[in-house]
């Protein structure tokens, strides 16, 4: 029996996690008996086995935080941020959302007092990280982020593990590779383009790359990414001790060898529909993150990665084209 | 011609460095042309070569942080803090002064805009890491705090490095080693102790161990924090990058070490007034502290550490003792 409340309802990945819990109807064998969706505006509801609903919240208003968590969740996925590029460009925003709304949802849990102690599952970034990077980061790597964004988020990782520390809360942050490929339109991330030039494509339509082909980045799909999130919702933390922060395993792939793996998929003429277009913003933002990781610890705790970028493709065109596209 | 801010100029390496300052005339070459102690209750002036004035300060009370930096400092110290023992026995107080209050001081600074962007020095803390440690902690190791000073303080660090990175200031963010021997009595940090067994036999008391002789910790004198200081306000941080944040050179060693120096320096009988009376709370923070350094960039940027610990003492026993002990 498990009471779930989803912050960031709304997003495409809280949307998708949302569906998983109603096809399944259970989490890690636990039935689900309600699931609340909250997000800057109330979510769609899913159509699902138990009760759903759907909540406007602005975590970082007063008493907004104390307010969701009232019902007592016993799992919180919190999900909801400011993305990279608009945290750039409006720093006050970014961080109210992303560093004082995350506070506030964790203080709100500790002042339930009362034996009160939810699992939250963090959705941190692996923008935490900013270059200069070893060949493969390791588990132990220092945090040094190059965006206000990943700054939040290293702060949000460190809330979390100070607040499991002290018995407050049980957190799992998971430090998510660049999903791809996101459907829907591009959003305000400066990696939205790795996802354009995939989605657009098997669409019919042009897309831009504003970067150059040797970038080289880290990814998961949806797909993947609702699974390390079912995972971190149910896995036994005893393991993770005091260190509640973990890199998700990804793929790593170049521009390059992801446009060859579109190729192969779905033919060279699909990969045509890709226009060159640098863009020194978002090369800039781009070139301080990481490329490649060895997720030893997470794999050693039971989360699962795509198989290649090729899996990748695979998964948008089943999940959302139907199995078929724009030849 | 230099105006400096010391924030925490009522704490022990405040007072000592802002006599320093007053010794010296200048930071760097650079004549200073006024000095500003800051603190919870205002610090006792200094006699100097130029203007000293003494303000109380709460820096996280609305607009504080705003009135102590309007009259523009060229370098501001920002070494206030709630300590390791208080801030894990009372949560909101450590997190409001040592998250918010550095906070506002840094927003504070952004809001006067106008190109103000002065060096800001930031005392962070090896409490940022937390066991299990390799054998010697390099310079990209990661921060999982075991206190909430720690994640406070590695918070701090993450602001002022996103701060430098957009230019609003130049931040050096130094982590001391834990500060021996400390002068005076007996302070609200955990690592008390420490300085307690060599400065309370050296004055013919006795002191209390609470913690096994094996216990090794890494350390520097006040003579050497005051000189990081120094060092951190007048580098050119060119070769910082977006790495703002360093470890500083220490001294490494055991309390057994450490009692054997005293024994060397002092006599055994001086040694014999230590008391071994074990305490689980101060034991249990101090068991997930680091043991010891490779501070190599600290070391290639100019920051030089004391030789051994038997320097520590002899540097406690000139400085504070004239020269002296009870034998």
């Amino acid at each position: 029996m498990t009471s779930i409340l989803i912050i960031g309802g709304a997003g495409m990945i809280g949307a998708k996690l949302a569906r998983r819990l109603a096809a399944d109807g259970n989490l890690d064998g636990k039935a689900v008996t309600s699931l609340t969706l909250a997000d800057i505006a109330a979510p769609p509801l899913v159509a699902a086995p138990f009760r759903v609903d759907a909540r406007p919240v602005d975590l970082a208003a007063d008493g907004a935080a104390a307010a969701l968590v009232a019902s007592r969740p016993d799992v919180i996925f919190h999900l909801a941020a400011v993305l990279s590029a608009e945290s750039e460009t409006d720093l006050d925003k970014g961080y109210r959302v992303n560093i004082d709304g995350t506070r506030a949802l964790f203080d709100a849990i500790r002042h339930i007092g009362d034996g009160y102690r939810p699992r939250v599952v963090f959705s941190s970034s692996i923008a935490v990280y900013g270059a200069p990077f070893p060949p493969s980061i390791g588990d132990e790597f220092f945090e040094t982020p190059l965006t206000s964004y990943g700054t939040a988020k290293a702060i949000g990782e460190l809330f979390l593990a100070d607040y499991s520390r002290r018995g407050f809360l049980d957190g799992v942050g998971i430090r998510l590779p660049t999903i791809c490929v996101r459907p829907g339109k591009p959003n305000k991330a400066a990696s939205s383009f790795f996802s354009g030039i995939i989605r657009e494509p098997l669409a019919g339509q042009e897309a831009v790359l504003p970067v150059a082909e040797t970038v080289r980045h880290w990814h998961a799909s949806p797909k993947a990414a609702v699974g390390f999130l079912m995972h971190a919702g149910a896995m036994d933390t005893a393991s993770l001790g005091d260190r509640r922060n973990l890199n998700m395993p990804g793929v790593s792939e170049t521009v390059g060898g992801q446009i060859a793996a579109l190729s192969k998929v779905a033919g060279d003429s699909v990969a045509a529909r890709i226009r060159r277009e640098p863009d020194p913003f978002i090369q800039k933002i781009v070139s301080g993150w990481a490329e490649n990781f060895d997720a030893h610890r997470a794999l050693s705790l039971g989360f699962t990665a795509d198989r290649d970028f090729e899996e990748i493709i695979r998964i948008h065109i089943a999940d959302e084209l139907g199995g078929t596209w724009v030849k």
